[in-house]
């Protein structure tokens, strides 16, 4: 399991994706339409052998990661003759990298795939960690493998390109892992401007580690990894549910909301003290509201369809100050509902 | 990594199953209407609670290791609410456990799996080694992923319930077990009457072992495990080529007649010498006849969408001597071309 490397220029992150590119029989590039058009055009002209990668452009965003999807890139690979010496290179965000990662690890029983995450939730998050997965029926990375990929390489300011929107949504990730393993690195992102790209640049890479040590020690998912879904089980039913109804929230947007519920939780629950809870309500309820229109009981069930599950019992992440985290508490939905309905109704 | 279990009668089988699924949090069972009325009914009223389990039945054959098949299971879990604590159960030949296998290893990222295998190509080899596929566009295994099944049961009388094509075709891998690893076993196989079950049955046991040894030492498949491909360059070619000419052949078929080229070709070479390969074309002839239709430029495209090729080479594994094989061994095609030609004139 090799780390991410940073690179600070285009031109040293192209130098890095073209020895790694070396070796290989045929090298595919994934991405999406908005990043072909934002981001491609400042690499691909410093690649040697430029023209004869083989670049697969999808749609932007999470519908692209869908089994016909899928099926469509195994075409076009098999139509390519690509063998298991072929080389898939993931450019965009965490829909791409979700998405190739998943293509890569099951085409001929997986053939090697380099991330080149585009966005700040890709760098901070979905690149990170070995997790690959698509959705079906809104459920979200229902279908998925743990794959590693040949090396994630990330330019921090490739987040410039993106959308304030966007940046949010990484946003909520690195507020998570502060809240989780690093109270310094809170204190930092409550004082930085989040419109400033240059400034949530500066943390990213830190950001990044928190991840990364914590996958290291757990792969497979079995112990601490599981601190890394704080947030994530109210906040991955948020985000089904706001699907379901054809109002996708982003995954960010969700997660931040999960954590307000989960952070309410654990106050509630004698974890945080009430000023951890309020600097946590007070830094994320500036970027973040809840939808109108999501009442308790229509997230409930999206609650019942967690990976994480174990039967039938809702477990959580519950950080028990600033700074650590317990995993596989079972909590009373009833606590849920409490912390959910005080914040709908702040 | 657990080995094969063998069960000499459906009763055992059934208590085996049994002990192996306590914990399921649900227990669903794939299988193929075949199997579902000729061996289901002997081991479904042995289980307690059999009626809890969820059974899914696709058509036989082939054609079912397809995308959409699993497309329409893994909607099926979803809407059973599957957690990862759930249990497959896959009861059938080769093809559902490829299907199977690759299902479970990918849903929710991978829940646990048992295979029991109802044919002979199963229990020698398909349910054997961690390997999971499906087909696309007429390739074979072309999407898949290596994932260990928590128990492998075997119960070596399901035989009886086969039609002698299927017999016949996992008695090719028994062959070429034999030839890569056994010589003792080689000669077995030459006295007994294939026509008759409990002939075969004796040695099941012996040709699953072969299998688990060699990829106990090596489930990447980075090494010698390679040399299980014995049979399978120019059999896969074949059988490809037959699925796309809608005149199928079995897979042991395939690897039959890709073990008399392959077989000759290390004769050619240097390999197997000269009363050995009589033994081996005199064995397969008495059952296995290469189809009419098929030139050899007609499986050449085929060749080149094996998985195991590198850069575009053609590479075989070749008995260097009765019981021994080497592997990754360079051919020129224009000897596997001489060996091919040479047989269908025979």
């Amino acid at each position: 399991m090799s780390k991410a490397s940073f690179h600070h220029s285009d031109e040293h992150l192209a130098l890095e994706l073209q020895r790694k590119m070396e070796g290989a029989s045929q090298v595919f590039l994934l991405t999406d339409s908005n990043v072909a058009e934002l981001v491609l055009p400042r690499i691909l002209p410093l690649l040697k052998n430029a023209d004869k990668i083989d670049i697969i452009e999808v749609e932007p965003g999470e519908a692209s990661k869908a089994l016909d999807v899928c099926h469509h890139i195994f075409q076009h690979f098999i139509e390519a003759n690509a063998g298991r010496d072929a080389l898939l290179v993931n450019l965009g965000g965490g829909v791409i990298t979700d998405l190739g990662g998943f293509i890569a690890s099951v085409y001929k029983r997986g053939i090697p795939f380099i991330h080149v995450p585009t966005s700040l939730m890709g760098m901070c998050d979905a690149a990170i960690g070995g997790k690959t997965g698509i959705d079906l029926l809104d459920v979200k990375n229902v279908i998925g493998s743990f794959a590693y990929p040949k090396a994630v390489l990330i330019q921090p300011n490739f987040i410039e390109t993106l959308p304030i929107e966007h940046i949010k949504s990484g946003f909520a990730e690195m507020v998570k892992h502060a809240i989780i393993a690093d109270p310094q690195l809170f204190d930092a992102l409550e004082i930085i401007d989040i419109e400033e790209p240059n400034h949530i640049a500066l943390f990213i890479e830190r950001s990044t580690l928190i991840k990364e040590d914590i996958v290291m020690e757990d792969f497979m998912e079995e112990g601490r990894r599981k601190i890394l879904n704080f947030g994530h089980t109210i906040g991955h039913a948020i985000e089904s549910f706001c699907l379901s109804v054809d109002a996708p929230l982003s995954h960010g947007h969700a997660v931040a909301l999960g954590i307000l519920v989960e952070a309410k939780m654990s106050y509630h629950l004698g974890g945080l003290d009430l000023e951890s809870y309020t600097k946590i309500q007070r830094l994320l309820s500036k970027s973040f509201q809840f939808p109108k229109n999501c009442q308790w009981e229509d997230i409930l069930p999206f609650l019942f369809n967690d990976k994480k599950n174990k039967n039938n019992q809702v477990r959580f992440a519950i950080p028990k100050k600033m700074g650590t985290c317990e995993w596989d508490v079972a909590v009373d939905l009833e606590e849920a509902r409490a912390a959910f309905e005080e914040l709908i109704n702040e």
